[in-house]
């Protein structure tokens, strides 16, 4: 089977593969990422074209749409190489009117395809307990299942082609608009003298409890903003999630304002932080800390 | 002891601390209210200060600042009648800035104050599974937990005279945020037509997970919503919080937006909804559903 695109998550997710049991025929754009594979008994070949002749399925883990646009549809891509009968599972974090199209694209070429982007970030990319999130038709569902498995353990197949890219969009949305939740509360209660981790200790207690206060409760406090989920990744993710609504029509009116709040803390060169280090921007427009 | 407010939330309360062994002294503005604790065995006073004439410790759980002020301040108000060395809990969601003040005015008569508001709604209140977070003197807390632990099961002393409410006010921003983040996340999946249980299931299982969610699932699934938690309360809640960051010079961005939703319910004529039925406003406007 084929990989292409070994960042720091596909990396993982290609090493928890062949340590599956599965023989790899990888690609990075930058060889040298690939090295490290290599020496675990992966093939390295010169272009996602080569990768889709050596393979019946291929897993791609890339940056974004145009990434994922370029190695499947480009001059050296997927599309020129791949075989009748394959399968192109696509798990980088994309748009779902692309997903939809590619799908499109490869069916008409006698090729499956399926979207199928995670959540879990590096930690669950190492440790094989990624969620995966997959759109696309049953039977390709089915018979990708045991490599979903040997990199996740949340694995649901929620509908046709896009889906999955979809319900990514619907995540982002949702830890987007709670990271600014708890950060606002949080700096209220600060600057009216109230100490952050009581105001954590309440809230998990109710209705307003939530994970990003569990999982990033110490970032808030600590300020350590180490990440974790990058703040410039997150923002990517909600420049889909936004063109997805505008496709749509869906009023994402909050979104589009975090969205905003999110490329304030890029432009102040905090795109390397944690998302949690949105509080950050309310703590300097409040003069707190 | 006193108990003065017996709306849907404080008649339960009081039923507890009936059914607790304590002997109450009760008033409410509308008479009728007390008859169902009179019949219990409470007395029914004609004043919050006779009531506070005879009491050691008042509890009031009344609607908003207004009434809160009314009742401690106001020509027949406890803080005429009450005697030297009682304490006063009130236990209404107020404002922090007023529990602080009507804190101070009762410290310099001799009388102790907490401020002790609550989440978990009529439910908890039925039940005695409260949350309540208390401001106020140490001492204070500890001579009104025996109380509170007839009514509540986390019970928490946050600060000072007015940090209850402001944990209360940091509470309701996270819900509110978090109900128009869900609310968002589903109608862009509706739309791009993924089954919303799917959405939530995935969601579920990662950083995205939050008890809105977990709780108002089937609200937003069905579209049945009976309250539950009132549009128009926590409208009036995300009031006090705005207030309060007014008050202290913090940047509440999103809560101001997310407040403006609600109001457009309340103007819609959904006061009386539950606070899910903030995605009927989404729906609304992007011709959902």
């Amino acid at each position: 089977m084929g990989f292409v695109g070994l960042g720091i998550m596909g990396t993982s997710m290609a090493r928890n593969l062949i340590e599956d049991g599965h023989e790899l025929v990888i690609h990075n754009r930058t060889r040298a990422k690939a090295e490290k594979l290599a020496m675990l008994g992966a093939e390295v070949a010169t272009s996602p074209r080569e990768v889709a002749g050596r393979s019946d399925v291929i897993i791609t883990m890339l940056p974004g749409p145009p990434e994922v646009e370029e190695v499947l549809a480009g001059e050296n891509g997927l599309l020129k190489g791949v075989r009748d009968g394959s399968l192109i599972v696509d798990m980088s974090t994309s748009s779902p009117l692309l997903a939809q199209e590619l799908s499109r694209t490869a069916n008409t070429r006698g090729v499956g395809m399926l979207d199928a982007p995670v959540s879990g970030g590096d930690i669950g990319a190492i440790e094989g307990t990624l969620s995966i999130m997959v759109g696309g038709e049953k039977e390709d569902f089915e018979r990708a299942r045991p490599l979903f498995e040997a990199m996740g353990k949340t694995i649901v197949h929620v509908g046709a082609a896009g889906a999955g890219q979809t319900v990514k969009a619907c995540n982002q949305i949702v830890v987007a608009l709670v990271i600014e939740a708890v950060s606002e509360a949080l700096v209220l209660g600060s600057k009216a003298g109230v100490k952050p981790e009581k105001v954590i200790e309440v809230l998990s207690g109710g209705l307003a409890a939530n994970k990003v206060m569990e999982v990033k409760g110490e970032k808030f406090l600590s300020h350590d903003f180490a990440a974790g989920g990058k703040v410039e990744y997150h923002r990517k993710d909600l420049g889909i999630s936004l063109a997805a609504g505008r496709e749509y029509g869906v009023a994402l009116t909050v979104t589009a304002l975090v969205d905003q709040l999110f490329g304030t803390l890029v432009a102040q060169g905090k795109g390397g932080w944690d998302h949690s280090a949105l509080i950050t921007l309310i703590e300097e427009w409040s003069g707190a800390r």
